[in-house]
């Protein structure tokens, strides 16, 4: 259930969040190929999204794609491998960036060189993917959620 | 600079950003009282948003009001005693949620129950908003940008 009334200072974006949907999905059975077509199916998620994302993912090496008769993507590696924290960094880079961290005209702020908060974020931000890094795929992996 | 090519997992709220941008500068002067009107000038920001702001600071004791001529809002607390974690939380809270971690129809993905990476997520914000903790106001506190 959602939480009521409690901060969110995590905001990933959409292509992550399905992202990490797709690979726990992927990790509950690392020895099978996926095809977006399935996941798109079982997640009721744009099937256009889930290519693009499995692209990125594939360039990366963290899945692997298997042509033919039951092909499409499996993980690269065993999930106990692959730490959330990259998969996280992964995903978020070059997305909607944060207020002041990252390039764009929203995130002049007249303060160059002047502020003393954007070493304080940085830092904050690398807390929080470390703490990611201590998990794995392995420890979030889901299974198919409407078993045949 | 911004900074190019990095991941931005760091998202705050402009509510939040204009809002530690007042109180870095408040914590730069903190015998001084600020009108919301001065700082949005200084700022280039909207006043009326400032305002806002500084009514939830007021109401949570980080900031004080003083009335009549040279009146306006300072610091209710030493900057040093007014932690960055504490004020993100604050101005975070109610603002635009995290996909998976808060409520609202853009929260629900259908894995109730059977997400675990929500667990992961949370201690990943913790880990965030701790690392904050570690500074305070005086920390960040900012001069004038334009000395009179």
């Amino acid at each position: 259930m959602p939480i009521q009334g409690r901060p969110a200072t995590v905001r990933l974006t959409a292509f992550t969040d399905y992202g990490l949907r797709m690979l726990m999905r992927m990790a509950s059975a690392p020895a099978r190929a996926f095809t977006t077509a399935e996941l798109a199916a079982e997640f009721g998620l744009s099937r256009h999204h889930l290519t693009k994302i499995m692209l990125r993912l594939g360039r990366a090496g963290i899945v692997a794609t298997r042509r033919g008769g039951g092909g499409g993507a499996l993980l690269a590696r065993p999930p106990a491998e692959i730490r959330l924290g990259e998969v996280v960094r992964l995903l978020e880079d070059g997305q909607a960036p944060a207020l002041c961290l990252a390039p764009g005209p929203g995130a002049a702020c007249g303060l160059d060189g002047r502020c003393r908060l954007k070493g304080r974020l940085r830092s904050a931000e690398a807390a929080f993917l470390a703490d990611l890094d201590r998990a794995s795929l392995a420890d979030i992996a889901l299974p198919a959620l409407h078993p045949a």
